[in-house]
């Protein structure tokens, strides 16, 4: 009667492969094996010090409860300031959804834009849940290839011709999970001249070493982006990440996150304010060296020896830096 | 071009009315008003201290990373543990599935066991979620409307008639937000003999005060049982929850969290741990006191003048506490 026949639906949803990957490291661990875990974007430092202070005070303040869905609203307005100090954007802290990780929030921003049956574009290759992510909504992905021969930069006139009558949005990621890829400026401006809602996954932003940091609400107000602690503040586990909105839409999406999350974890929402308070010299220091760790890397594997990014193409400003 | 017409489609979608209330609580304290809060099962207690405590150790032993998506080992472990020592179920760790609180469990349930467009009955009333979580992984709420003369309990035989092809699942809760009620051992057995999946939300099983505690785990497999630390562990705003599933179910459930969350907050979990294994005499003096409130409130609502709870009908166990 129980069986995966119940589940099979779900089929055409993978994993997420660094995760089965990690499960395997573990289980190798657990049996006394050393392992270089290569599985995620996971710096390899600890987290500001100034957010488990933050954690320590609050359990001295009160006991955790719930928060408005939209996140303590001192957060939404450090997130605001970080918005326009960094990327140069104004938006203002009732357009800010914070909940626990942003991948939670890749899923309500596609459940949001794209009603089920619908198309959202993405890129290929992209980071590893997009696709499944999209399907999880009851939306259908549709890839548009990168191609290294363009130094896996985003052909717009490429991805027109994969729009239909039933695109609803397509989901951006710059700088790129896999590639590092930042896109230029025309490419941003020719997508958002395209006038569909673009989700932008701006999870690195603050990790480009070359360009300076960039919203796609730069270029477009018809907007979602995705952002969190995760990576530039070195807090994966922490599990904090936020959606900016247009006014328009926020009803929606704080419905949506009423109803599948109720709000994020009140502590954690505390060492947000701390450390976009207090962090950035720390993590600028940290970016530095992650950047000497990308040339590191990049002059390793150049090696002919490695068989590795042999016919990958960089611009200029990348040849200069790893040169 | 950015207008609501865009999230049109969720418009079916409610508000969690809590939520509602109070931020609309939120902002009359901001003006200094006094309020006394009844929104939310948010009990008045502090959490075990033996979860802040957790918090600190774990922070001084490293810093906080992804873990395992179905949770740390030795949570799902220890939440085995409970639901043999507390239920009387025989589960293994590897059934587990941990996430940051039960809402997205519940979400992840109803996705997990039914597939768009089919049906998912749940009773009426209910908690003021399910049926726009249903909703949302794009199934059909069916409602099965309970008596205040049946005092509340679920009619099977009713139930019956709402089946069709089309039926997924049962979503059930005893004891039940908002009713209080504990549905009576045989109305489960008649439950677990339709043969259909039940999703029992289990959050209130340690707080029911005239009968033991008990998973719907007891009568039928054929169950995902969700439960959390929000309510006997007072831990509300710390986010943490988790789901229990036959093995046939788990992959696809992990794929589906891998997507969603990656995994729960790693030193929330460890607060987890820590609670399960040395917080149950806290937990039961608290239990004591919460009964207490029950009854104060109990005596306070039936006085005449309340105008409210005046021909609700108790079983005699409920009769005899109050008097």
């Amino acid at each position: 009667m129980i069986s995966t026949a119940q589940t099979s639906h779900l089929d055409s949803i993978g994993s997420f492969l660094a995760m089965e990957i990690f499960s395997r490291a573990q289980q190798l661990e657990a049996q006394g094996k050393e392992i270089i875990h290569l599985e995620f974007g996971e710096p390899d430092f600890p987290p500001p010090p100034e957010a488990a202070d933050a954690v320590r005070k609050s359990f001295e303040n009160s006991p955790a409860g719930y928060t408005h869905t939209q996140g303590i609203e001192q957060l939404r307005i450090e997130i605001a300031k970080k918005y326009s100090d960094d990327y140069g954007v104004r938006i203002t802290p009732e357009q800010v959804l914070v909940s626990n990780g942003s991948s939670l929030l890749l899923f309500l921003s596609v459940r949001l834009l794209a009603p089920p049956g619908s198309e959202v574009i993405l890129t290929d290759p992209s980071f590893a849940c997009y696709e499944n992510t999209i399907r999880v909504a009851g939306a259908e992905p549709v890839l548009l290839k990168l191609h290294r021969e363009d130094g896996f930069q985003l052909n717009v006139e490429e991805l027109r011709k994969k729009v239909t009558p039933k695109t609803s949005a397509i989901l951006i990621n710059s700088p790129m999970n896999p590639t590092g890829v930042v896109f230029t400026q025309d490419v941003m401006k020719a997508l958002a001249e395209l006038e569909i809602p673009i989700i932008s996954d701006e999870i690195y932003a603050d990790l480009s070493y070359e360009d300076p940091p960039c919203s796609f609400l730069s270029y477009s107000q018809n907007t979602v982006a995705i952002h969190g602690f995760s990576k530039y503040y070195a807090m994966t586990g922490w599990r904090l990440g936020y959606m900016i909105t247009p006014m328009a839409w926020m009803s929606a999406a704080a419905r949506l996150h009423q109803n599948l999350m109720i709000s994020a974890n009140e502590f954690v929402q505390q060492a947000g304010i701390s450390v976009l308070q207090k962090s950035k010299s720390y993590c600028e220091s940290m970016k530095t060296e992650l950047k000497h760790h990308w040339i590191f890397a990049w002059k390793f594997w150049k090696k002919p020896e490695s068989q590795l990014l042999q016919d990958v193409t960089l611009d200029s400003a990348q040849k200069d830096t790893c040169d």
